[in-house]
Order: C-alpha cells, then structure tokens, then sequence
C-alpha cells in the first residue's frame, strides 16, 4: 500500500490542502524525527509522554524500561496516538493573524503489541538505536538476557496514519502587503554541537565513527 | 506558590530524581521551547495535535482557528494533558541498553477555559507572538475584530505540572568501562538560518529587529 487509506480520524477538516498520505512521504517525516509523543487514557483522562522510536518497515517501535507505567498500559492493547513533529521554521506576515510555522508532523493512530519473541525485540533495539544514530549499534555491547528482560519494545503498526505539512512564505491579506513590515520566514533546524567525551573515557580512545559522521538532519534512506 | 504540588499523575514512579517541581524551573522550559503537543480524548481515543502556545504569569494560553476540532473540544472543559519537550542531546553509552537522551520536558494537566474577555484574548494573542519571537508584536498589524473573532483562544491555568529532566553523560556498567567505544554526550540544540525574504516584499523595506535579533535558545525572562 503506497498511501495511508484516509480515516475520519486522519481526515484534515480544516486546511485539506496541507495533508499527505503518501507512506515513502510519511516514513521520511519519521525517518528524520526521533523523537514521538506518546498519547493515551490513564484513569480517564489523556496523558502525553515523549520519548524516542524506531522503524522497520510498517511498523513503529517504542521500548522503556520493564518499570514504565506507560509501556505498561499500552502493552495491554489500549488506544494509542504517537504524534511526531519537526519544526522547519517560523513564518513571519505582516499582520499577527497570519503568523506560523512551517512544520512536517505525523500523527499515527493504532494500537501497540507487546514484543515478546526474542529476535524481533533485539532488532527492534537495533532499529531504535540505528535510527537516533547511525552506525552506533555495532560500536557497542549488545544488550544481554538481563537487560532485554529489563527492556519492554512495543510495535505500532503503522496502518492508520496521516503528515500534516506546511512550507513556504506567509501568506497575507492583500491589503496589508502596503505594509511597511518585513514578512518572510526564519529558517529552524536541530543543530548538533561538539561531542563531549565521558571523563571516565578510558585514555586512548578515539571518537567512533558514528559520532563524526552524525549530521543533522538526518538522511538516513531507510 | 514556588513548587507545584505533586500529584498521582504528576509524581514519577521511576527515576524520581528526574523530577522538577519548582515553578521557576518548569516555567524556563515552557519560555524556551515554543511548541507544545496537546492530548485529548475525542470519540473515546486520544489524539495528540503539536500547536504553539504562550505563558503569561501562571496560566498557559493556546490558540488556533475558531474551526479548529480540538480546539473546540477543548474549549468544552474537558481534561487536556499538554506537554513540552527540549531535546539537549544524544548520550552515548558504552552499551546499546544505557544509551539515553538529554532533555527537558514538562507535563501539565488541567481542564482548558474558553477566553471571552477581549481584552484577555488581546493579550494571550500578543503573548504568544512574543513568546515565538521577541519584539514582533509591536512590529505587525495587531488582530482585527473579524481576525479576533476567527480566533479561538483557551487559557490552562498551571496548576498541576511538573517537568522532568535528564542531564550529565553516560551511567555506563562497570564492567562496561573496560570496553574500547567512545562514549559522551553529542549536543543537539535548535538553531536558526539565514531569513528568507517573501518574494511580495516592497522594496525597500529591511529585515525587522526582531529578526535580526533572534536568537536560539530565548531567554526572554519572562
């Protein structure tokens, strides 16, 4: 399936034009992102957590601690919404109604699968970590029986989903291009600084090759 | 009052060192970032929409189109969970399973109220371009009534709130330090690019002190 069947739930009301179901457009929003918001109902009512993801293929994975009060509610098969946002830029019009931003979000809606099969949490692990940063999984130890035990990964298919993106120049009434006002947009972007060696690093070892080649953002073609 | 009082849902069951209660920290991380995500219940499943917001004093203000589904529902008084997310860096650790980020979040909980006043609306309208980019306010033509009316704007009183924060490099295992991998922490900040005019600007009109003055990350003090 190339495109995300639209659902009442997907479905812009408002401003059609900025929605986009295309799955190789939607996938790259996410592909960039790595950071999800996690929404869902605890005692009645909503409770929004951010944290990171993965994806492989159709399916978006989210994992925490064994302990997590929310990976915990959401493995038992609850409505779940994981909202995922990039922020490209503030736009900036003459007037203060026709202020925005220029952004790429996705919203996905579903519900998540508890991973128990070995194989599939390990790779989910892997995709996690290959998806903040590439090339870092096989710098590093594996994780062991203990800590994959300590470790709950949950699948989202990605089934119901849906982009919501803006680009360009602001746009404002006509009449108040007479205005003398600068109008434009102010590009943004996440921007990496220099990596901060661990004190306790022990001497003689070299930054890996996946933290000098981390760019932002990232193109990662999965 | 200094601290917000910790709730069920606002006391972390784990990591509860990661917890910040102190109002002044919680507000400096609501005046850094600009977009929140806001949860919701509608039609019995949550729905997580990223939007902009503004702060003034102790009440979190969220605007958005008077057709605006959520903003509607939200407008109806029902529980809205909305969250706030700095993301500060990637911590790299020895193993796959310490690997972590750095940031700051806040969750705030409460039930939304419709603004009426007009002079109130005003002001959280103005406080939310302010809060975006400092000194555009009185740079642009201010909302008209027609814009005012086509503008629905909820106030969430900051009652119940509480941010949670990660700082510091990699906890690696002991055991682990042995092991020949780079570790530290890659900073990650959001950073603005060069301005880009609108094509329809009139000529001769400069790009506007705020913009120029715009710097990543705001400390606007408020």
């Amino acid at each position: 399936m190339e495109r995300f069947a639209p659902t009442a739930r997907t479905t812009l009301k408002r401003l059609p034009k900025r929605a986009e179901y295309d799955r190789e457009r939607v996938y790259a929003i996410l592909d960039e992102a790595f950071i999800c918001h996690v929404g869902f109902v605890a005692d009645h009512h909503p409770v929004v957590i951010p944290t990171g993801y993965g994806r492989i293929g159709d399916v978006l994975y989210i994992h925490g601690s064994a302990a997590s009060r929310m990976l915990r509610t959401l493995g038992e098969g609850v409505d779940v919404c994981v909202t995922v946002t990039l922020v490209d830029g503030l736009v900036l019009a003459r007037s203060a109604f026709h202020h925005s931003f220029n952004y790429r979000s996705v919203v996905v809606f579903g519900r998540a699968r508890l991973v128990t099969d070995r194989d599939e949490k390990m790779a989910a692990l892997r995709a996690f970590t290959e998806h903040v940063i590439a090339g870092r999984w096989d710098e590093v130890r594996e994780p062991n029986d203990t800590e994959l035990k300590a470790t709950t990964v949950l699948a989202l298919p990605l089934e119901e989903a849906s982009a919501k993106i803006r680009t360009g120049p602001p746009i404002d009434d006509d009449a108040d291009h007479a205005l003398p006002v600068w109008a434009g947009v102010l590009p943004l972007h996440l921007a990496n600084g220099e990596p901060i060696t661990d004190e306790q690093l022990r001497p003689g070892i070299r930054l890996s090759q996946s933290v000098r080649e981390y760019r932002r953002p990232r193109q990662n073609g999965k």
